[in-house]
């Protein structure tokens, strides 16, 4: 066993790692001059929906799982798999945000996409991130190698796609004003969010080198890790306020939307959340994987979160 | 050189393919049993949108440049990336023809996915349906190298983004109502429409071999089929009926949109367009490829279609 893990600064350099990255790659991706003023637009959209901040939970599972599976620190396949998670997640705020969808007004306390710049240019802004998720993922191959970028674009299409995110959007919607049975809450989370975040700590592990057992504890440790996060998100939209969260509090119950702590009550919910907080790190026990500390911090922060 | 190229014939059995295999991976994509009714409203918009019918051009213009580039015919990388395209395209009108967009109620002659799925559900639809396109083009690397895979992956995300179709579209949205010059017609064009039917061609190329020259004169005869396609469709716009597009005709001069009919009139508009077309057939022979029949004669139906 390695010395004791400091897991701030262990965040700090990675988040600071992440944020520069994405400043650099939407920024070039942003700044083409067309000689017209309407993508300007668009790219100012897609940059604020971007630059917000955030938690950036999925680009800091990228790398933790590149680290823990022995890519090496700086590794530009982590990093562009990193910022392609967070795009991901971006767009479907956009989208998630619009009048059609939650039509929220207030995310990471600033106005929403739409509320900023309209709802044709956030509709075209979380169009346009999406596709830019993929490009990172396909640079030139002298940068990532051709299978990397195969792999990665096809763990990412699968969990954004019908059958991971917008699936579960889409039963989140279906969901306003039903009872939820457990097992179907837990299926809306696994697609809506858990999919996403699985498929993040799946393409870290795409950026390194892991065995077949390694591979099945990251994906047990994914899952866990992704419906511990929502568990937690349901309890918060309870008990933090909005400034606190940076988005409107109390939003799940206003809009009659079954949620963990409306299904099992705060108490069980936080119990529920600490199993699955157990299953993580008793995952990463049995990956055989070294290097795992990262992301045994991360399972902790997801579960100890205040916003 | 070979016998006359009929193109019939050539056609209806591309279109048989294309119409086969997206029917296959869009149900496969979407009949996943989740034990939810959700998502089964997402994935019947989502066959809703691409089983619609359309001309299918972009699929055409990859199998063709496949077949010009030495793919073996029924290839399955090409028939991926034929029905990739088509699926970015799909999408795209979904989410184009939104309220938030064009507000447009009837497409290919029948209710638009908003109308008859409710606006949420469409807007996920397109969000999924451009994840789909990323997933065809990633299956199991026995299926596809992942050289090809990564290929594709780079021309299609680049032409859906903010640099291709998703920023040709913001510059549409905003160009209502002003005077665009030709030039400025011309760019948003190559981004909405060429930019895509451009990496139609490129990614036909991809799964064949050309060379530095080929190359090349393949980027010229897309980007002149694009600008041309473009061309004739607003001369349609003005000559055709609804019925016969099989969506609202005359509706650029009614959104009060910069068309090249606007610009230039229709018969200059005509002689353009001719002479895009002698262009992408000047490219052809310049390419060094030897069976182009294909393309040549998907030219010619660009600039002769009545719809």
């Amino acid at each position: 066993m390695s010395a004791a893990f400091d897991f701030q600064p262990w965040m700090a350099a990675q988040l600071a790692a992440v944020e520069h990255a994405l400043d650099t790659w939407v920024s070039i991706a942003t700044t083409a001059d067309m000689g017209h003023q309407a993508p300007a637009d668009l790219m100012a959209a897609m940059r604020y929906a971007v630059q917000g901040g955030g938690k950036r939970l999925r680009p800091l599972l990228v790398l933790a799982t590149a680290q823990a599976t022995g890519a090496p620190p700086g590794h530009e396949a982590a990093l562009r798999a990193a910022c392609a998670t967070e795009l991901i997640h971006a767009y479907s705020l956009v989208h998630d945000d619009m009048p059609c969808m939650d039509n929220d007004v207030l995310r990471r306390g600033k106005p929403t996409v739409h509320v900023q710049f309209g709802e044709a240019v956030a509709m075209l802004a979380g169009d346009a991130l999406q596709a830019l998720a993929f490009e990172l993922l396909t640079p030139d191959v002298g940068v990532i190698s051709a299978a990397q970028q195969a792999q990665l674009c096809r763990l990412l299409s699968r969990a954004a796609g019908c059958a991971g995110m917008a699936g579960g959007q889409a039963i989140d919607l279906a969901s306003v004003g039903l009872h939820l049975t457990e097992a179907q809450l837990r299926e809306m989370h696994r697609l809506k969010t858990g999919a996403l975040l699985q498929a993040s700590v799946m393409m870290g592990a795409a950026c390194g080198s892991a065995s077949a057992q390694a591979q099945a504890a990251l994906q047990t440790y994914g899952a866990a890790i992704g419906l511990a996060f929502q568990v937690v998100d349901d309890m918060l939209d309870v008990t933090a306020d909005s400034a606190t969260l940076g988005k409107t509090a109390g939003k799940d119950a206003a809009a009659d939307k079954p949620t963990y702590v409306s299904l099992m009550g705060l108490t069980a919910a936080g119990a529920y959340a600490q199993s699955l907080h157990d299953q993580a790190v008793q995952a990463l026990a049995d990956s055989g994987l070294g290097d795992t500390q990262a992301l045994q911090a991360l399972a902790n922060w997801v579960v100890n979160r205040s916003c």
